[in-house]
């Protein structure tokens, strides 16, 4: 499991400073076959803070389910699809402070689906294959209309390759909502120099009025102290430049201090500082 | 824990196939006297797929606790009721399918009570003892009327013996529906001849039509391989008989791989097909 | 985690008898730094009987979080305040009975905060600090206004000290509900002579009709068995003394034998006897 808590600062919001509070435990449960094929059942509690200083817990959530051997993978249920995982690109790259408030795709507007403690609206199955250095990978997610729930078939198909101290990968996906589609895509490029880690993004979409391009670096002052930063730019018609500037200290012990500042792209600025650790 | 995935398909439904999902988390606190007393507390978590593409999680549910010494046991809270806790009479005997979705119980309609992950609205209390060969056990379930929940005594109790590779065992239970009674009985005989593993089981209840029959049998082709075949007969009026034929084939390390196809009492085929696995 | 279950009795409540049955599991996350800072997050999953024999799980609740160092700890979140936390006050002293249905505050009214398996409606810090025997701690709640919620900022501030077998403590606590003050005391003086163990306390609050008073006792008859005794007066108008007499006899393992009667501040007789154990 793991936990942070610090504070957390946003402009113009309802409530501009908060207690940032979190803490997750994932129930996994592995069986592997006599022949080496790996079976993974996981479930997550979860408590964050609310909004007017109160805190709740949740789940657990829905239960995601994995099969692997090999360079393949095979996973079920309430899990990442193709772009969310991290198989192929990069999305989310090096986050910014405590909570990772910027990403290099926070003017982005892809509608992904991760793994998380609440109950979910579809199931998702996603196939990933790697040989050597090349991965492929696929997702189908499919919500059917109940209620407030809206009917959606998504697919996602992807392709990444690693290259010594770099990789570089590319999804494309498509949501047939209710009949209507709605496209998009995202690459990167990542890799590192020395010190030096960085990661670069684009997606678009059929939704979004413009390209959006991100980046993010990671630069490791010292073997504990690391410095980040952050751009992401497009997306939304009159979305302003993201950026942000952040440190992560290690404090031994799984322990790490981190926090950031940084400007959104509704031209606000937002700050958090705190403590997280693993257990 | 335990948790399984795979497919299941029931004609007529409004989903005909589904993706099944289950994931089940027991967390068990047990504690012994000096004197060998061993008490034990059960809650669960668990996470299903639910119609419509979604899947969501649930629990904990309400706890149940036990008391055992010797060849007595004394079970309080979200416990199994004397018929369902397979003490003295095999009830459902070897199921179908990933998810026994036939059993030879099918076509029954006892109202029966077991442990879950969810809340309760009644609590049971079940005394089992067992000396040599013989065990008798009787249950209380007493659950007051408050809401949508209607009120409702039942006891049970039974007698079950075993000898050699056979046993035998029987049940009577009564409802007393806020003042109206409805009295019940099943009883089943089980045992093994070599690789051949057979349970028969009759039941009956004042509000089914005709006296339910069943019988399962469960056959090892090798070592890590059995099938199973199942029938069910009798109980609402008008109800087909219910018969499946299944599998189920060892993969080592815990991992099962189990599917069936049968015809259920509404004359409708069903079948599946998954891995089940335990951590 | 922990378990209890047992029977109990309330004169004149609507179900005077019930089946008493709660289940604790809290999950405790831990991490300390190279430099010896300890880090520790918890949330708790708990089940209970529900009135009307139902029985429900709750959790898992809003997680709380501590920092230590030496003598200096700080809690985040859904933690205790300064007088529930028994850092410098021991507010509760020695129950009676399986429940602790009895308590020396019982006949008191202060609206403290504690730990426990639900949401919060609001953020607590406390913060402690221990030199030698001498003890300091200060605690602040916020609750934001919003729907059923009111609003309501809490701060309590107290000291202990320790001198051979006695410890003596107070603390003083205001409520700022929307603008009206509320303020609140309350003061211990504990210790143990021989096999008895004693603890006294008187507190206050503006909210309450008078200052109560109350006391209990703890004594060893054996190295396995004591009895103790409790007595709460004052509080609210017309409210008598509460009293009870009760005993723990411990059966190894981790498993106690309790029970108790008594009577509360309505003059109703109150009553349990069970088992609980710790896992």
């Amino acid at each position: 499991g793991s936990a942070r808590f610090g504070l957390g600062y946003t402009e113009g919001a309802a409530e501009e400073t908060r207690v940032e509070q979190r803490m997750r435990v994932n129930i996994t449960g592995i069986a592997e076959t006599d022949a080496g094929v790996k079976f993974e059942a996981r479930m997550r509690l979860e408590a964050n803070e609310d909004a007017n200083s109160a805190i709740s817990g949740r789940g657990p959530g829905a239960a995601g389910f994995a099969v692997s051997y090999g360079g393949f993978r095979l996973d079920v249920g309430n899990v990442s699809d193709v772009i969310d995982s991290g198989d192929v690109v990069d999305y989310y790259g090096y986050g910014i402070g405590l909570t990772s408030f910027l990403e290099q795709s926070s003017n982005g507007a892809l509608s992904l689906t991760g793994f998380g403690a609440g109950a979910q609206d579809q199931t998702t199955i996603k196939i990933r294959y790697s040989v050597g250095d090349f991965t492929v990978a696929a997702s189908y997610s499919d919500r059917v209309a109940a209620g407030l729930v809206t009917e959606r078939q998504q697919y996602q198909i992807g392709a990444g390759y690693n290259f010594g101290n770099y990789s570089i990968g590319a999804a494309f996906g498509s949501n047939d909502n209710a009949g209507v589609d709605d496209d998009f895509w995202a690459a990167s490029f990542k890799g590192s120099v020395g010190a030096a880690s960085f990661s670069v993004l684009a997606s678009d979409s059929d939704s979004q009025a413009d390209v959006t391009v991100g980046a993010s670096l990671n630069y490791d002052v010292t073997s504990a102290t690391a410095i980040r930063f952050v751009v992401s730019d497009g997306g939304a018609a009159g979305a302003e430049t993201a950026y942000g500037l952040g440190f992560r200290h290690g404090l031994g012990g799984g322990v790490t201090l981190a926090g950031g500042v940084g400007q959104n792209s509704a031209d606000n600025t937002v700050a958090d500082l705190g403590v997280s650790f693993s257990f």
